[in-house]
């Protein structure tokens, strides 16, 4: 594992006139890949950015804007975009019009196919990622494909919507989450979805491996006319909290503490295998 | 259980001008809800409505037009729509200009709010949904959001992406898996991923109960340019069957067996929860 020298972000989107170069020729190095769900202008990206490059070389791909509860949607009756906007020795950025899983398979299977990947961190998130809001994440969804595509994959979220939030913690959090799982590895069919809780560093309290809360996301669907008198809706809603268990993620960060989940790709009930057996169905 | 009489499909799309009547009085009978991700007007979503009806009062919400490989994406950040195209006694459709998720959503919170739902198909999808593809499949999210919100919920997917197939083999097993549901019923967190080979009924070797196959999708990205020479990109790809295990979701729909997956909304990676306690991480 490299040293944990910090450097400085290569964040710094100053080259938005470049296009991709389809002909620039590829180094061998192993790079971190970069993904989020906030798009490519969002803070979140940028911090974790900066902490990756503290490990490597890195790529960012992202989408072009914010796709939030895009989930593991991809794209394949449309056309993609692939674009350059930062070349630096140590860090490129490139922005899509794809969804979170779209830039990971941009990356993978297009950009970097000639190049290693030994990571794919996916954050950091603005809002949490706990309960059944991992089902519906884009930020979740980047580090599953990741998983998908035999690369170890980490998505970090911060419990904060507020665009200019302290990442402090958040920073604490991934790099030690970084380092742990670049000596360790992970198995082929497992990707860690990380929450940070919203405080200071100081007053974190540790880490908690978490399983995922059965809390689940209850809608409200307000209903108001547009100018022909036609109904529209929108959706909005509050997490119900009906899981008190204190070894789920949400609990974990509601107490201060780092929630580190492992996922698994494979989302196979076991113990309901067995039990359909007992059905008898024949044809 | 009702009994199973057959009775006239009502997927007849004559009342396209009707829009939704939110004063419609609700009637307090459960009902059936039917999704899909290919459209509400996809021959799948027909035939599996038909099915449904042998069972009880149907209503359909599905989306407008194909949202394939949508996987669990929700709508937030724009207005939704909801307009009913056909209404009966014993069916009514309503399309959507949303995913399958929110299509459940509408229905679940605000269509059929005061009106028990007893059981949420999805399908018949036009395509197996068997190994990672269940990660991608928006008719899979269908039922998998109907499970969230704690109805008895089955995906149903057709390994065949003809829109004019057999649908005899599919009706038969559906019809099966349907009573069997109602009868047994399924836990708070499970629902079922059903998968029909492509063969006639009388082919059908009967049911594996299956895990879902470790095989990934692996992406062909082909360039092309548009008339101004800027790059843009398709996706496609092919199946890596990697998983030569006798129990999955492939091979049973591979070797003429209905496969029945019971998904889990819990993606926790419960030995991993271990493993990572042996990392020790500290802040």
């Amino acid at each position: 594992m490299r040293k944990l020298e910090k450097k400085r972000c290569c964040f710094n989107l100053q080259n938005f006139a470049l296009y991709y170069n389809r002909k620039m020729k590829t180094k061998k190095e192993a790079v971190i890949l970069v993904v989020n769900d906030d798009g490519v202008d969002a803070a979140g990206i940028r911090v974790l950015a900066s902490v990756a490059q503290e490990f490597g070389k890195v790529v960012v791909v992202a989408p072009g804007g914010g796709r939030s509860g895009m989930s593991h949607a991809i794209t394949f009756a449309n056309p993609l975009r692939l674009r350059r906007v930062h070349y630096s020795p140590d860090c490129e950025i490139y922005k899509t019009n794809g969804t979170p899983a779209d830039s990971v398979k941009l990356a993978v299977r297009h950009l970097l196919k000639d190049r290693p990947i030994s990571l794919l961190v996916s954050g950091f998130n603005h809002g949490a990622n706990t309960s059944a809001c991992v089902i519906y994440s884009g930020t979740v969804a980047g580090a599953v494909e990741g998983c998908l595509s035999r690369i170890p994959s980490i998505a970090f979220s911060v419990v904060n919507h507020d665009k200019n939030c302290d990442f402090e913690a958040a920073k604490v959090a991934a790099r030690q989450v970084i380092a742990s799982v670049l000596e360790n590895g992970l198995p082929p069919n497992v990707c860690l979805n990380v929450n940070i809780p919203n405080v200071p560093a100081s007053q974190l309290k540790g880490y908690k491996i978490t399983r995922q809360a059965n809390n689940y996301w209850s809608e409200t669907i307000e209903m108001r006319e547009d100018a022909a008198n036609i109904p529209y809706f929108w959706m909005g809603g509050s997490m119900q909290e009906v899981d008190k268990g204190r070894d789920t993620d949400h609990w974990a960060v509601s107490h201060n503490y780092v929630s580190i989940h492992p996922i698994d790709t494979d989302w196979t009930n076991k113990p309901m295998m067995k039990e359909l057996r007992k059905w008898k169905l024949t044809i």
